[in-house]
């Protein structure tokens, strides 16, 4: 079943495929409305203007224009020509501005959706991807207990999928721009472009970069890894940063942030949180926690869920309306299930039961059964012609239907389990298959 | 709540709108897979050249450029660029012909997803909007019963949404090309589109286009409009034909087939369809089974919901992929429940318990007893700051929540319902809402 995309960058599935997807897709929605995220939808297409306002990713967007039009480059050019957005955020900020007076502050939303990159596909890069978002943003103020429980709220949607263990990697802005700057390197955003590459160029070039193109003397740039080098599965983050000797109010504010966040963490979600002071972020707009989320054993693959505090995504005016979310790389994690089998569907459609026909003109009293089982919620399809019943049986075998129900001329029902060939007597108005047997489950293969 | 799209065309719904749409999507799905349906995603792009295949809908098409690329104006030109799709049939005749070695045939499917369109926007017709779309595909043939079976899940589909009242209106290609065939009216592309226009131009006009257009002769576009003035809820529309004394082996064919249709639907769906001769569909690819559906009192809208048979929509060499299916207009239905508030959603969020904080100290405390209750299926909120209870308690009201929890400091819990007033012991391990507040339920409004 391995099949390559007819176009690169744009996946589809199989059916059976798109029951395990689903099946990821149910379980975010459920966790994140157990959590009372409400779920909002945005429109596909942004103006260009609005996408490129936060600048640095203009050279992955997709520009739409009619085909019929004669207005050619347009969307190149006029900042109200329209493209496909790129992430959940975006939108979203522009979505709080937009309705802002019919929202109720904080507002709490998980938004599922596709999104569009022209980037070169590559294993756990597509070019249209799904992504789930859960984002908390107040009007003026949000209290920094959002970046907690955001933290915790994922971490809960993770564990309840059916994928590997996982690490967030959280750390802060704050305390990353703090310290940089107590060390007296101030151009934050050049520090934090250098010390996300870490992990792709290696310590040595990463202090190379920051002294040829930051100016960093080598004892600036050996304490910029220094910290970087930090990673605590505990609190114990707090000492080693304070053990290096830079003092700036920025830094102890980020350390008391992520100090919480961490305290919270291996109290409600042990073992799936990691302070790590080498993430960074390459988007601008995050003001303090940032987190990315590794597959344990699948590390290459890139971070699965990533996001932060953003306090001046969205205004109007004067109103500030400060944020806190993180974007979950659905089609990322589906295509790594479905490509290395880590989780499988236990059958490959919906339908639990066939309804077998006698003759022909059965199919009415067929239809009448199918209706009562599904009043009970079996899934149930009715075959199209009365062929010889093991053709009929080959029909359910080959769809993957585990029941064949039969009427004999005498109205007597049996229905027959053609995995194991069980056949048993049945009443239409009772009987139902086991809670396994009842709905698709999708569960880890190992 | 009457706003306007801040992007005309582009509808974007408040959270409780939303869910008035999702549970329109929820019940959508679910009747779909009780019937055995699987359900598939295409990606939203198709090459050009795939989309015009079929012709006609040329001019409403989003051509897609990367706004970095200097490829400029290709998508007009290259059959290879690529452009979103305007409806979900052309991509799924595309997926199954490129997935048949994988597919068990006859194949089921339902497909929901946004489509897009470059029309000028007017009530009813939105540039983006959502179809949710059942087909049954056949490998070299289908039965003709399942042309039958897609009216009758459609049919089931609708009467569980919160909508007024609907019929699907069905005729059959074969029946109308046989019949002008029988008057000497070759050219039925040509007729069926003068036929579509009758609701919006009248009789009269549709005559001298029969005649300037198609050369008919009086008598010719006389017999064109009797037959297309038949409309009967049962089959005596048969009779009706036969009176108008044409002889035509494929008349004879098409009337069997919507007789078939509609004896099921007399028995099985009672005063939902009805057999109507008027009904042409612009697009060519239907070749028997046509539907369109409308929303009694509101038939200006348009159809809500249409399709029909076509056997030669997806081919790959020799191999025809005949296929039956309805597409509904989840946009159009949603949006008119919405701006005439049809329909309404039992609460604006989807928490139901609001767990007040006693003291700022008390928010983990406060996290077990809120899991306890979404252990439960209970979606819960915990409070991020202690204020005083009643701002907590306006906070709640403010956001929909029916339910807030309190916890006095001797661990004594109570729930007050902020509707009623009533405020009463409770046990986080074992408190539930009625089912009434379990959920956010949707319920048309008169």
């Amino acid at each position: 079943m391995a099949r390559t995309a007819s176009l690169s960058g744009f996946p589809e599935w199989l059916p059976q495929e798109r029951l395990v997807e689903l099946h990821v897709l149910d379980t975010l929605r459920k966790t994140f409305e157990l959590h009372g995220f409400s779920s909002i939808e945005t429109r596909a297409v942004e103006t260009v203007g609005q996408l490129l306002r936060k600048g640095e990713i203009d050279k992955e967007v997709y520009g739409l224009s009619r085909l019929q039009d004669d207005d050619g480059d347009a969307a190149k050019t006029d900042p109200n020509a329209l493209a496909l957005h790129f992430d959940l955020t975006v939108p979203f900020a522009r979505y709080v501005v937009e309705n802002a007076g019919y929202l109720a502050f904080p507002f709490r939303r998980y938004q599922i959706q596709k999104v569009w990159r022209g980037e070169r596909p590559q294993e756990g890069r597509a070019r249209e991807f799904t992504q789930a978002d859960i984002d908390v943003v107040g009007d003026g103020e949000l209290p920094f207990r959002y970046d907690v429980e955001i933290a915790l709220v994922i971490a809960e949607a993770l564990s309840a999928l059916p994928i590997p263990d996982f690490r967030l990697r959280i750390n802060n802005r704050k305390l990353a721009e703090g310290f940089y700057r107590g060390i007296g390197l101030t151009d934050t955003a050049g520090v934090l472009r250098s010390i996300d590459k870490l992990e792709k160029i290696g310590a040595a070039k990463v202090a190379e970069l920051l002294k040829t193109e930051l100016g960093a003397t080598d004892e600036q740039a050996g304490l910029a890894l220094q910290l970087a080098g930090i990673r605590t599965e505990d609190t114990s983050f707090v000492d080693k940063v304070r053990a290096l000797g830079v003092k700036d109010d920025l830094l102890e504010e980020g350390l008391g942030e992520l100090q919480q966040v961490i305290e919270a963490a291996v109290q409600r979600a042990p073992g799936k949180v990691v302070a790590d002071l080498s993430i960074a972020r390459g988007l601008d707009y995050y003001t303090g926690t940032v987190v990315e989320t590794v597959l344990v054993g699948h590390e290459q693959l890139g971070s699965i869920c990533s996001g932060g505090r953003y306090d001046a995504l969205a205004s109007k005016g004067n109103r500030k309306f400060p944020g806190v979310g993180l974007s979950i790389g659905v089609t990322r994690l589906v295509s790594r299930i479905l490509s290395q089998e880590l989780a499988t569907a236990s059958r490959s459609v919906p339908t639990a039961v066939l309804v077998a026909l006698n003759t022909d003109d059965s199919w009415s009293a067929a239809q009448d059964i199918a209706a009562q089982l599904r009043g009970r919620g079996i899934a149930t399809e009715v075959a199209a012609k009365a062929e010889k019943f093991g053709k009929q049986i080959k029909f359910a075998d080959r769809r993957g239907i585990p029941f064949v129900w039969f009427t004999d001329d005498d109205g007597k029902h049996q229905v027959k389990d053609i995995r194991s060939g069980e056949q048993v007597d049945a009443d239409p108005s009772s009987w139902t298959p086991s809670d396994e047997d009842l709905h698709v489950r999708v569960t880890t293969t190992d």
